[in-house]
């Protein structure tokens, strides 16, 4: 079951300009950044809320690292912008195993490691009516933290 | 201050299809719906999580109800697909002035009426890294419901 809404993922050229926007422009302040290798993205996580499932809502803001990650080719026809939105939820093994049961494209046969240590798995955007949506469990069973 | 994630603002050609996939899909269900003639759209918003703050994150679905409105043209455009997101607020009048005053581009001379009786306003999304962001003071004041 999909508990809250995770995380909004944008999409930028430059990881430090838009930290820097969002500090300066909103008082966002950064909780978490690493290199995910596998997906080719540099992050920053910026907490913007704790959730009512004992979770937190997030901006993630993504620069990519390679010219052939999916990032850095979406940015190179799209622009900078929400690349895409994520729900979080206790379990993203069985809720992907239902939504692909019901005829919507799952991108990963196994969950992938995401921010902050969670497992992930993606919905393809033409089945989500052009939203790339992503799922989302923790790594700390209670939520996030 | 921008204390949470208000809503995630998806636009869509068929509002009635759109809905029936995320409830079919994920099960999420109608909270609210209206018309709102002056933004030309007609929505349904999907409450997903109530939010440390005292409000609660949304989904707005949105589909447009005249075709020189704002959604339209960026239907036509770009398809479907996130449109905006929104940040919820106590004070959209004073942070909407202190962000014009760090050289913002805000949208609109005074806040109009949002979803709910909200009161709300946009921020220029070539300012803010191609994201149109909305900021958003709830009708009542504990937040949402």
């Amino acid at each position: 079951m999909l508990t809250r809404i995770d995380h909004i993922g944008i999409a930028c050229f430059d990881l430090d300009r838009t930290v820097e926007f969002y500090r300066a422009t909103y008082g966002f302040e950064v909780f978490h950044s690493e290199v995910n290798e596998e997906q080719g993205v540099r992050e920053a996580m910026l907490k913007i809320n704790d959730t009512g499932d004992g979770g937190a809502s997030y901006l993630q803001l993504l620069e990519p690292t390679r010219e052939d990650s999916t990032v850095a080719k979406w940015l190179a026809k799209n622009g900078e912008g929400v690349h895409h939105i994520a729900f979080g939820t206790a379990d993203v093994d069985g809720d992907a195993a239902a939504i692909a049961g019901k005829g919507v494209r799952v991108l990963y046969d196994q969950p992938r490691i995401g921010s902050m240590g969670s497992r992930i798995t993606f919905l393809h955007p033409k089945d989500c009516g052009g939203v790339l949506t992503e799922l989302v469990t923790s790594a700390e069973p209670s939520g996030e933290h």
